[in-house]
Parts: structure tokens; C-alpha cells; sequence
């Protein structure tokens, strides 16, 4: 296949001469072309492979799906085809009856629309935790509905993987169950990295509590690069809230974007990424992320193999020509400025029914909609709270229990040994006292210190039945999905 | 008694030279020294009375003791005496615990402290609807606990109330039950007019559905005029909130000031008032509380002898001597500024209650307390919501029932021709169905169309029993303080 645009030929003019640079004079054949456009300029010749996921659904949850589709149009831009972007979303927010720009979805106050063109790969159920792992491991066969699109990668491949929803310790939200455990994670990456099918791998991850998905768990030597939105102990921050200044536009009732995600975006969204490295990204989004004056924030971290940090940004996510007299400069934090607040990501789906409630015209059932969709999701949250404080007290004493729960594991260790044992408890809880939902996934620790701490499941059984007798009858509680874990 | 500071000389000796101008050439003995300084240029003699009375209670209503604080600062500077102020304020504001700055209150968000000095006549569960009627009256004997402080007025006297609180069709709130109907009200005002003790009588409202408390009830020549924040059937606004633009300080989470209030005294703190009329002041806080842009507003109205609405402000509520340079002009609303939101005053609790829930730290107490709170105050607004909405239809039938809680009398109706039936009626009703609070004070109107309609006590009983087997157990919905009518 012959390239047929101006880029492409620039590419192939610029690559050529890098190449003969780095000393590798062979030339390449034409049924070699697709991946001989990719190739960058620090030795790697191999192809740019990128799966991004949206965990979440609903209209409050509008930012995940944002920032995945925002991460979409820098790929394209920076050169990557849509046959190796792989994209999961839920796709229920561009043409969502809350939407106030039908078809759109922006990434920023005054930003373009990043919906049009990202490719449909995996949306609605089929948003899978068995999907994204079938195609991270280009195992087409296992792969359940979707385009069918998997990573086919060889052992000079560069992936790029960015991931933004709601977390909690040791797991990140699905808009469908079960969710994604650590433990599993990091068994598919293994096994991504037994079958030799990529040279090095980079991972972006956008949760609440996101460190704990790799701390103490990401072997090194897989040649993996992971950054974090967040410690393993603390919550990660949704951004362009309304209320934020600067805030999205007055007729969207919910935050456009998280603070990690728009961070790295921004800043690649102007970079010539030739000349930016992975660990100036990851510094300057540790700067922005953090929390500042009034400003809330939340501790970026790395994991894996470090090294690879000193690779360009280009070699996993390529560069948009545009911008190669944009390098990057120690003082970008100055010209991307630093939002003044920024609101709790476990929090950003009460501001959505709030900001709903409160500008929704008196007596409307608009208004007495919002009211109920903040009443059920209250009443969930203190059905929830409630009842694991309760099944802590019960399980280790009325003043040990909260202790027990709140404990964290030194740095560098695993929230939980036993993983079956947490998934256990999990789904024993969730029979008795319904579905975590994505604002239970904060109660993951506790789980994970009962495990820590020996309780079985037919203990989680017994306690459970005690503390609910009942639950909340709304979509929060219900099971209708299945179990979470 | 002779006036010992700089001030009162001014005022003596510009007073001296005002009522030669006046054409009145006898010298005031020492004796009535107290009435002179109080004597303005427009053939006024008498002295200036004024009652300022808060409704409210508990710190998501802040705003209201601040209106009413500010109002006594203006009060004061003008030249009225302690003697000639009656404060009414529940008082747990200034010292209270979510009070970022303890022993001071603001009400806008550069404001200085306009608690210090402020008078507590009537404070706690003495801010009672008899005791207001008592002082208004003069009539000592009939007050119970407070300073004892009453407007001992003379028929050359002008009166200036001002009431800042949450209403309802025909209602205005108070700290303690019952509640201040409008028929009560516009009966003590005839029995001041008859007792022939003011010249004339200026009320200022600020409260939900204002409008109701005069629309064809304040008959024409009692010498009185008044003002409202809102028409009959619309809200009043809060401003300077968390979230608006301006908004108060980060550290105050609720609403500082209200819009009505704050335009009529934001005004007034920077004109001298001996060259601004009650009607000017009227058009620029109607103008300034008007909806407009993506603002929230209310239609403000005036009611009662509107000739006297051309008498200045002076004569009511005396001048700063500092503004003596300051003359009122055609575009103070450009000086003054509007705020780019506004909170509508029955969500202003729960905007308290969010604001506090979305910076509370991370399973904090202080978080977990203010969902309650959040949650609580939603429970009671489904609650007495659903019930009214059920009572209607088992009165009325399930599809005209919303139509006749709904209606709207013509203007210059009162809202209900009976007004014992609507106080039975909410007795009844909250004696099965628990209290309507401040927030069930819109619902007056649907009760005052039921009385309309013909419907008894008995039946109401009959329903609310149906409709009410039980209500939520929180503060709104209890009945330890009485019925509200």
C-alpha cells in the first residue's frame, strides 16, 4: 500500500533520513510500507498499537468517555491508523438526552468536539473485562461482539494503553460487571509479555486509587512504563466541573474532563512528542495534577520499568506534525495554566444531579427528577457506608472494626494476598446487601483487610445477612447486572 | 440629654440650618434635643422607628441575620438610635460552629462585620409572630421575654420594617411556630393605623412569594408602602453563594446575602439619602433583582399608598453624613454590579449542605454529616411534596387534583378568602403528616386553593390520614417546636 497524503510522504522523507541516522541502511519494501511509516527515530521500527477505555457509563460519568475519545484524536493526529486503535466505550454519551451539543463531546471549556471519527470498536456491553483482555492478547477467537479489532502486535510493537473511570484498592470500574481486578491485570500482562508481541509497553491509568492497581503487583522486566493518576490510597480528580474556574460552559451539568487525563492531553495536544520524553509528561503532569493553593489534587505516580521513561512520547503515540516547532519547555505548566478546583471523582456524579437540581426550573419534573436521581444515589452511598461499618464492627469489635478496615498495607505491598478470597467476599456482600456499584468500590480496601485479617466467606455470609436485612430499591443497589467481582 | 460626639454636632448644626430653610424659625429646647436630630427637610418632625426582623434559623440561612445585621449597620450610621431599633434575630449565626469567622458576620463578599454592635432585643425563641406584633403595637405589657423594646411611636413618627426570611403564598416564616400569616399581619397594621400612632410606615420583604402578603389585602390609606422581593407566586433569590460569581469567601459554604436585600441596602450604604426617593430605590432593586442573561431573578413590587414611595429615603431611614457627596443617579446599577447567579432561596439549605459535603475531607465525619443533612432534607421535600401532590388528587381526582393545587387567583386576590380554614387546614395536615418546615411553605398556596374549593378539616384529616402513615423521622418533619399555623 502506497501512502497517498502530503504527511505521509513527509514521514516517509523524514523517517528515511532518520533511519540511514541511526545506521540501519537497509530499505524497506513496499509491502513494508505501513509499518515503515511508524517508524520513529530512537531505533524502534515497529508498529504504534493504542487500546483506550472508557470504564464508566452515564451522563454523570460524561468525562471518561471524554477523555478517552480526546486520547483518540492525539493518536490519529500523531499518526496512529485506526486499525491499531483499539477503542472501548459505552457510547451513551454523545447522543444522551442530557447532552446539550447532540453528537458532541468535548474535552475542555472552549474545546472541539473529540467524539467525531473515534472508531466503535466495543461499546455498549460489550465493554467487557474478558474484551479488553482477548484484545490486548490478540486473541481474536475470544473476543464476544465489537469490531473485532485486537492487537496483533510483533516483538518490535510499541502500546500505548490509557484507561479513565472510577476506581477503588486493587480494581477499576466496567460499565458492565465483573470489574477489572489488579490480580487479573497483571496476569494478561504477563502473558502479553510471554508471547513476545511487544517491545515495550506504556499504560496510563485514570481512577481513584490507581497506584494500588499496580503497586506492589507490576513485576518489572516486562518492559512496562505505568503512570498513575493517583496513590493507592487516595481519590483522583474530575476537572471542568461546574463550579470549577475555569468550568465547562453553562449548559453542561458535568465535569468535561479528569485532571491526570486533561493533563497529559494538553500538554500532548501542543508538544512536537519527538522532543518529549515519557518522564518530562510524567513530571509535568505530577505538577499539575497535585494538589495546590485551593486547588485539590492527588499524588501521580510511575511504575514498571522506569528506563523506558527516557523514551520520546512519539514512539507510543506518535506526533502531530503541526506542532513540530512546539517543543516541550520546563515552564509549560505557566501556558497550561492549573484549574482553581477540581471535585472528588467518587463525588462528580452527585454534582451532576446537583447542578441538574439546581437549574432545572421550579417545580419541573425536571427538577423533581434530580431531586430523586441525588436522593437514590445518597441513600446508596449510606446503605453502603453503613453496612461495611457495621460488617467491621460485627467482625472484629465495635472499636477494632474501623481500624481493621481503614488499615493500609506498608508501600510496595499489595492491598491483598489473597485475591480469590477478595473476590469472594465481594460477591458473598453483594448477594446479601446488592451491588457496590462504582461508589462501593471505595469499600475495596476494607474487603481486602477482612481477607488480610482471615475472615471466610461463610463469616462475610453471616455478618452480611445481619446488617441487610433490606437494601435501597434504585438502579444503584440492584444486581440487575450481575456481581462486581 | 445632649449628644456628645462629633457627629450628632454635625447633624445638630446642619439640621439647625435645614429647618430655617424650612421656612421653621423656633429654636428646639434641650429637652427635644432626641426628636431634632431626627428631623429631616421635608417637614418631617417626628422620629424615625424601625423593626428589622430575621425568620429564620439555623447557618443555611445565613443570609437572612446578615440582611438584617446589614440593615441595623445602615440604620445606625443613618442616625437612628438604639432606642428607635428593634432587632429580631434568632442570634446562631455569628457564633456559630460552621462559622469561619466567629463573633462576625459579612453579607457580601468584601463586606466588613456587620454583626458588632447589633442590638438583641428579641433573640431565640423569643423571635416569636406575637411578640412582633406586641412591639410593632407598642404595647409592652403583651411582650414576652426579649429587651422589653417597643415602637412607642407618636402620630408624627415613621416606621421602616424590614423582614428578610423564606415565605409562602400568605406566609411568612419565623424561627419558632407559628408562623406569620398575612391576614394576622395587615389586621395589627390597621390596628396601628387606628391607633393613630405613625405618620407613615415603610416595609421592605424579602421572602419566597412575597407579593401574597399584600396582593389585595394592604388597603389603601393606612399610610403605609411597601416592597417586595417577589411577586405572589415566584421565588425570591439568594445571592453572593457558593458557586456564584461573585461568590463569598472559600471557607463560607452558604449563601451571605439576599438579592432583593442586598440591592436596597448596597444601595443604600453609598447614597445620601435626603436626595433619593423610596421610588428610586424601588427601580434600581427591581432592576437589580430582575431575571436577566443567565441570571436568576424576581419581579420586585411595591404595594400600599405608592404617593409615599416619593418621600426620600432620609425620612425613614436617616443618611450616612459620609455620603453626603454621594447623590443618587440614573446608572447606579452599573456601580453596583449583579451577581451572574443566584440561588433560588428554598435550595439554599441544600446548597449548604452540598457545599459543605463537597469539601469535607475524604471520610471525614463532617462529610458523612453533611450527606446526612443532604439526605434528610431531600426526604423531607419528597416527603411533604408527594403527600401534598396525593392529597390533592384523593380531594380533587387524579388528573384534575394538580390543576386546583396549581391555580393561581387573579391579581389583587388574596390567595384565600378564608383564612382560618387555610391555618386548619395546616394544622391538620401537619398533624398527620408531620411538619411542612420552611421548605413546605410552598405548598400554601395549594392549601389556600383547597380551602377554596370547599374542603374541611374533616376531609383534610380523612386524606392525610390516607396519604401519611408515616413521615420521615429528622428534624424537618418534626413537630417538637408545634404546628406552623
Amino acid at each position: 500500500m502506497v501512502t497517498r497524503d502530503a504527511v505521509a510522504a513527509f514521514f516517509l522523507l523524514a523517517l528515511s533520513i532518520f533511519t540511514f541516522a541511526d545506521g540501519q541502511d537497509f530499505i524497506k519494501l513496499p509491502s513494508e510500507a505501513r509499518r515503515f511509516t511508524d517508524t520513529p527515530v530512537n531505533g524502534f521500527s515497529g508498529t504504534r498499537w493504542a487500546i483506550l477505555l472508557a470504564g464508566s457509563t452515564g451522563y454523570w460519568n460524561y468525562r471518561h468517555q471524554a477523555d478517552v475519545c480526546h486520547a483518540y484524536q492525539i493518536l490519529k493526529k500523531g499518526g496512529l491508523k485506526d486499525e491499531n486503535i483499539v477503542v472501548f466505550m459505552y457510547d451513551d454519551i454523545a447522543y444522551n438526552e442530557e447532552n446539550p451539543r447532540p453528537g458532541v463531546i468535548i474535552n475542555s471549556p472552549h474545546g472541539e468536539d473529540v467524539y467525531k471519527g473515534v472508531p466503535k470498536d466495543y461499546v455498549g456491553d460489550d465493554v467487557t473485562v474478558s474484551n479488553f483482555f482477548a484484545v490486548l492478547l490478540g486473541n481474536k477467537t475470544a473476543v464476544r461482539g465489537g469490531s473485532g479489532k485486537v492487537v496483533n502486535s510483533g516483538p518490535d510493537d510499541h502500546i500505548f494503553i490509557f484507561y479513565s473511570d472510577h476506581g477503588g484498592a486493587g480494581v477499576l470500574g466496567m460499565p458492565t460487571n465483573p470489574y477489572l481486578y489488579a490480580d487479573d491485570l497483571i496476569e494478561v500482562l504477563k502473558k502479553k509479555h510471554a508471547s513476545g508481541t511487544y517491545k515495550s509497553l506504556v499504560f496510563y491509568v485514570e481512577a481513584c486509587e490507581s497506584g494500588s492497581i499496580f503497586e506492589g503487583l507490576l513485576p518489572l522486566g516486562l518492559n512496562i512504563y505505568a503512570t498513575t493518576a493517583s496513590n493507592a490510597e487516595e481519590n483522583s480528580w474530575g476537572t471542568y466541573c461546574p463550579g470549577d474556574n475555569p468550568g465547562p460552559p453553562d449548559e453542561y451539568e458535568t465535569c468535561l474532563g479528569d485532571l491526570y487525563s486533561v493533563s497529559w492531553m494538553e500538554d500532548s495536544d501542543i508538544h512536537n512528542l519527538r522532543s518529549e520524553t515519557l518522564r518530562q509528561q510524567y513530571h509535568l503532569v505530577r505538577q499539575r495534577t497535585a494538589f495546590s493553593g485551593n486547588s485539590y489534587g492527588s499524588h501521580v505516580m510511575q511504575y514498571g520499568d522506569l528506563q523506558l521513561s527516557m523514551e520520546d512520547l512519539y514512539s507510543y503515540i506518535g506526533t502531530n506534525p503541526a506542532n513540530d516547532n512546539f517543543t516541550f519547555a520546563k515552564d509549560n505548566m505557566l501556558h497550561l495554566g492549573s484549574p482553581s478546583k477540581a471535585v472528588n471523582q467518587r463525588d462528580a456524579e452527585l454534582l451532576h444531579f446537583w447542578d441538574k437540581f439546581r437549574k432545572a426550573p421550579e417545580g419541573s419534573t425536571r427538577k423533581s427528577n434530580a431531586q430523586k436521581q441525588l436522593a437514590e444515589a445518597i441513600a446508596h452511598r449510606t446503605h453502603v457506608d453503613g453496612s461495611i461499618t457495621l460488617i467491621g464492627k460485627l467482625l472484629f469489635g465495635i472499636d477494632k472494626g474501623p481500624e481493621v478496615l481503614k488499615a493500609v498495607r506498608p508501600a510496595k505491598a499489595p492491598i491483598v494476598d489473597d485475591w480469590t478470597c477478595l473476590k469472594s467476599l465481594v460477591r458473598t456482600f453483594e448477594s446479601y446487601c446488592g451491588s457496590l456499584s462504582q461508589y462501593g468500590m471505595k469499600h475495596m480496601r476494607s474487603m481486602a483487610n477482612m481477607c488480610n485479617a482471615g475472615v471466610t466467606k461463610e463469616q462475610m455470609a453471616e455478618v452480611s445477612a445481619q446488617v441487610c436485612s433490606s437494601f435501597p430499591s434504585n438502579s444503584w443497589s440492584s444486581l440487575h447486572r450481575g456481581f462486581s467481582a
